[in-house]
């Protein structure tokens, strides 16, 4: 639940607040050692933060919730992560950096393989190779149809998105993948009147993509699903009077940002680079997402040590952070992925709040295990930003 | 939330609850010395107390959020602070002792200076001191409006509370403080067509007040804002089955509890004084609040040696306490005031929960950084009444 009378509190202070989250941040313990990767990683100057900093567990989005990097930053965003959801369509488009407009429907496409009776025998094309997709992309995007724009992106192997402009499209509509194979495309229906067009426009784009795929072995055919605009979201500017920017090298995490109204800052591609990007926007922004991928990229590979070592470069940002000295630091994951398990999990993530009301735990570690005994406790991811706006003196009193 | 089925399950028994509140317990650690105000106070009776008892942290309406005086008292009192706004006009009337009925409308109102073309110069008539301000205060409570009464009364400086009572009065009008100088003041407009008769109301007043003050150099005119009728709270009677009774010096906290029901005992101005009519009422309920305000009082003015012996005088209330032997004993904060930060403020407030059934942490010690780690962790404080509840053997069984 957010809070229901921000709007009364909240007020615009010239103090610095920055986000600093390691992707995938929480691990779980290495069975040979006892230890996760961050209580395994060299961490000396993370520790150090610690030991001045009051620590927590976030709940990205609910009790056991495993969560998708939407959700997951969403919520460290301020914002409900139930509330707005964004749907795989655009999440896809997000990834791949395309600029979704408001009026615009994304949707994922897989190349699947039919039969000659139209039955799909395999939703994923043979997983064809990007090499081979791209061209069968470019026939796609070539594809025309009344009263609509589409435009056919490549994203990876059988894997691309579609962008369908024009009026009156609506997301309320069913998907074409049947989900397993042995049964047919199924045909897109709207699921309320408004959506009629969307589902006209959709099946013809279909029936030419089937015409214009013929005859080849593997990927014959599309399937579609996720069909999805832009969520509606206020952004951090309206909401929290806040002048957000984001320093992030991936694709999906600068689209997650700009879905909340941050300024896209350009940047390197280390810790030590985003550090040196912060430094340079520091007088021009109150708020600052800085973004760090490779903890999750190891964790999601299953590589305990590549975790670890992510972890120490991570950590090697820290003292340049406190050199530009923002009034609040916090140090946050958007979900766990331990290594142990090969992918996002639904573990609390450690938190680190630091700023010079916060008071301090006193405890020199930064890992799931001590940030369990912080005096934060554990609580919603999306309360970290109020946390941190009290910190920085960005609410006023509640009630007289 | 609370409970949905309270009803259900609560029942009176003749066990006593105290819940006594040290206002603006929580503190922050002293910069020099890295220990907060309960840390450094010496408080060995309430720390042999915390021996015995569960600990933990209270949020007072929600993480980050900076407490007033209403709704900080309103959480501990077992309401959700989210629904139930005490708003200005009447926080000010609680706060020089007035009764406000349920039919009344309380507005707060300030003295201010106006330039001969009606131009806010000063909203607060250069803090006229009370000396000065209480002879308009008397013009202002001669002024008549046909079909209501209205009366006026000092509050402290440039602050005065009208009190409007009549048939058909509603709280749904704009305010007249134009909230800046080098503006005129706003008429008030009603926010629904149920509140005309309000708007007309107050203008009218307004139109005579600016004529009976007339002439002078500063205070000239009147700014309103804050009309507001009580809120309408189920009584702690209603609602838990409780027979409660307020132990307060200052007319707010009194006033708070009157809102809720409780039945004010008359009381001496220190610590030992409210134990002493404790004692002599113990028979005739089964709730009890006190209230001590030193603590809050020393934080607001910054001064972390006076807080430190605020807290070390409350301390000394305990072995009366304890010899009263009540059921359940809660010691807990309606916020906390950090002296370095001179002001309330948005962190968890130090709680301990006191009786047969409630198990005991066995650390004696009571203080932010202990409770953070107690048995109870953090919650919010609406729910502490529940836990007394259940400790006093007041809540049945919910559920077969």
């Amino acid at each position: 639940m957010s809070f229901p009378y921000l709007e009364e509190v909240v007020e615009a202070t010239p103090s610095k607040i920055v986000l600093l989250v390691a992707d995938g941040l929480g691990g779980l313990p290495d069975p040979a050692t006892g230890k996760s990767e961050l209580e395994t990683a060299h961490t000396p100057n993370l520790n150090a933060l610690a030991a001045e900093s009051v620590l927590g567990l976030t709940d990205p989005v609910y009790p056991g919730i495993t969560p998708g990097s939407g959700p997951g930053h969403l919520g460290l965003f301020g914002y409900d992560p139930l509330r707005y959801l964004i749907k795989r369509g655009i999440m896809e488009a997000l990834g791949i950096g395309l600029d979704v407009q408001p009026d615009e429907i994304a949707v994922r496409g897989n190349f699947c393989t039919l039969d000659q009776n139209g039955i799909v025998t395999d939703r994923r094309a043979g997983r064809i190779p990007s090499e081979e997709s791209e061209p069968l992309v470019e026939i796609l995007d070539r594809i025309t149809v009344d009263g609509v724009q589409v435009r056919a992106h490549p994203v990876k192997d059988h894997r691309f998105v579609l962008v369908f402009s024009g009026d009156g499209l609506d997301e309320a509509v069913t998907e074409s993948d049947p989900q397993k194979p042995g049964l047919s495309p199924l045909e897109i229906r709207p699921l309320n009147p408004g959506a009629e067009k969307m589902a006209r426009v959709a099946n013809e784009f279909i029936a030419d993509a089937r015409e214009a795929l013929a005859g080849r072995d593997l990927a014959n055919m599309v399937l579609l699903r996720g069909f999805s605009r832009p969520p509606e979201v206020a952004s951090m500017a309206e909401q929290f009077l806040l002048s957000p920017a984001a320093i992030a090298t991936y694709p999906m995490y600068r689209g997650l940002s700009k879905i909340v109204g941050m300024k896209m800052l350009e940047t390197g591609t280390t810790i030590l680079d985003e550090m040196k990007t912060l430094a340079e926007h520091r007088e021009n922004h109150d708020f600052f997402f800085v973004h760090f991928k490779p903890a999750d990229a190891a964790g999601e590979d299953a590589d305990f040590a590549k975790k670890v070592r992510a972890l120490e470069e991570f950590d090697t940002g820290i003292p340049a952070l406190r050199e530009i000295d923002p009034d609040v630091i916090m140090v946050a994951g958007d979900h766990s992925t331990p290594s142990i398990l090969g992918g996002h999990s639904w573990h609390p993530v450690p938190f680190l709040l630091h700023s010079r009301y916060a008071g301090a735990d006193g405890v020199a570690a930064f890992d799931e295990r001590t940030c369990a005994r912080g005096s934060l406790g554990r609580f919603p991811a999306q309360q970290a930003l109020m946390l941190a706006m009290a910190n920085a003196l960005k609410l006023k009193k509640f009630g007289a």
